[in-house]
């Protein structure tokens, strides 16, 4: 009986996500179910793909990751189940999964794509809104419950593939963009800090804020000064001391960021 | 050993909920818990009864529903607990099950209401403003120990009934009102989609806006777009591709909704 | 397999409360894992403290409670796990169990805290700012699993203990603050109820407010009065029926309340 983990931009305003988990239990009355997080913005499917990215090789061998962020519902993308490496991952083929795909791909692991068209593990009725209820959650719980993906539906050789967010080298050091904020106002660029070992004291642009106080933990600042560490996922983040970075400095995803040699 | 659904409007914002769970597993340890919803606005009883009819029929039979919209807490209201078809309902008798009990009742299938008067089924001491703890989460968990029903309390002819929103057919069309908006901003009305059957091409108006584009998907306008579509309940709902309608409207629960011939 | 709650100010609005999960069920995976509750605000040590304390007595014996609200992440204070009474607690020795540790003390209760300090039981990479994924998850996860407290750490004397907000006796009556404020808007103090045993028909005083209607249920007074009535942890509270003090009063954490004879 495998956990299946929950990703969407639902938020827990409504009975979407309840609702998707009666129908897991409907199927599968012993089911782990864990809310990987449902704040994804409405319809961004970036950010949900960055989340799923950033998360997913902390969550036992097995997990069914049940990811819904489609604002495509009801049109022609495909619904999908895969089998990535040592996870499953159920939802549309519209980019939401493409960075992992692409990383377990890219480190030669088993990457198996299906597109489902086996109504009979579907709802009944499907409805034109919420293929969370209708599709996915009755296919990752009877993929938890032991049916294999192969049974699921058909095997394809493609899937969607999502731009991500790129950083590369300039003449005078390192530029990227922000692709996470949290809820302490946290700014994640996609600059990985492995770039501070050939620049060991930079500077950092972003917008019209200059900031060159490097630390390795929060302890090493004093309380409201902004200040440049490593993420918890390796990331170089813009951080304010017991303070909210995002909000003083406006900060918002997708703002550029420049390292500078000093 | 059956699943607990939690529905209140506790939020997440204190301890209340994550208490209600730790008393329960304080009853039965291996008691399923799922939360239904939290985010009923305070007090509103037709809200939460409204969110429980939409999505009791989603959750495994023998399910145990413990909903504390609860307003009256600390007075005259009977704490209830009812078996009807093939679920349980435990809380306070204000309204909030009254349409998924006469929903049930109408179809002939199984309803019996028992007022809860066994105080050794409950809190040793029972406060006078968080019955959710004290009553209600302890009654559910012996449920799903396996107390029967009748144990718990007496049986009652009557429970509270809540006037529902209604709709009804005008000289023009059809007229109804807003009983739900989402996340999304999604503006759920109480209009069925199969009112459409005999007006196929209709205008809807609310407030001083005419919208005239009913489509079966998101993916059938443009972002940005207005349009009416069934949401995944089946009603008419007010939505906006890639946008919020509610804001964008500045529509709000209650508003009247009146849907013309063309 | 015992239960393991988990308190945070990390907010459900990114993915740090499902990974520390994931990083759970990765060590145990049949863990039952609660939410006590992740809205503490933002590093406010004293909020996560008082929140505990209301609540830990509520969970089933042998509850392992892994708390996480940890501005000091990174710098010299120190993980920590305790046994204490019939409870187990997980994380920084910052004084968020400070209250709960003294409490259990100061009824002679067992009470042993330990130093982690056993990076065996801990992720293999540790970060410098999420050692609730790092350290506090698997450390509570291996507990769970059955490892003895004593292999996780060196017992140690002593821990940070935290200034709580007092009450007092004055010439006129009693003097506190107000130390929790709910979804609702009710405003907890630090006055427990029975301060109006010996003064049964008080005014009660805050900011320029004075409120004389003491009430034992919200069905005594009328939509919209404000009046105070024993919360469920029985401390004094200031409420609007149907209402919301905190911001009708414009009150908050902190303000000063006079119990005033009459």
């Amino acid at each position: 009986m495998s956990t299946i983990a929950l990703l969407t931009d639902f938020s827990l305003h409504d009975e979407f996500v309840g609702v998707m988990k009666g129908v897991i239990l409907s199927i599968t009355p012993n089911a782990t179910i864990i809310d990987l997080c449902h704040e994804i913005p409405p319809q961004s499917i970036l950010q949900g793909a960055l989340m799923l990215q950033r998360s997913y090789r902390f969550f036992p061998k097995g997990t069914i990751f049940c990811c819904v962020v489609d604002p495509g519902v009801g049109t022609q993308r495909n619904p999908i189940a895969a089998r990535a490496a040592d996870w499953y991952f159920v939802g549309p083929d519209n980019g939401l999964f493409s960075p992992v795909f692409q990383e377990i791909a890219g480190t030669k692991q088993q990457l198996e794509v299906f597109n489902l068209d086996q109504p009979n593990y579907w709802m009944k009725e499907i409805s034109k809104s919420f293929h969370g209820r209708d599709i996915f959650a009755p296919v990752a719980a009877h993929l938890s419950k032991g049916v294999k993906i192969t049974e699921l539906g058909r095997k394809t050789a493609t899937f969607v593939k999502m731009d991500l967010p790129e950083y590369r080298k300039t003449q005078n050091g390192w530029e990227g963009s922000i692709i996470n904020i949290d809820h302490f106002g946290n700014c994640s660029s996609n600059l990985p800090s492995e770039v501070l070992k050939e620049n060991p004291s930079p500077r950092l642009l972003i917008k019209q804020h200059l900031i060159d106080k490097f630390v390795n933990t929060f302890g090493e600042a004093q309380p409201g000064e902004v200040i440049i560490m490593a993420d918890s996922s390796g990331y170089l983040s813009i951080c304010m001391v017991d303070g909210n970075a995002q909000k003083t400095l406006d900060l918002h995803f997708g703002d550029k960021v420049e390292l500078m040699k000093s």
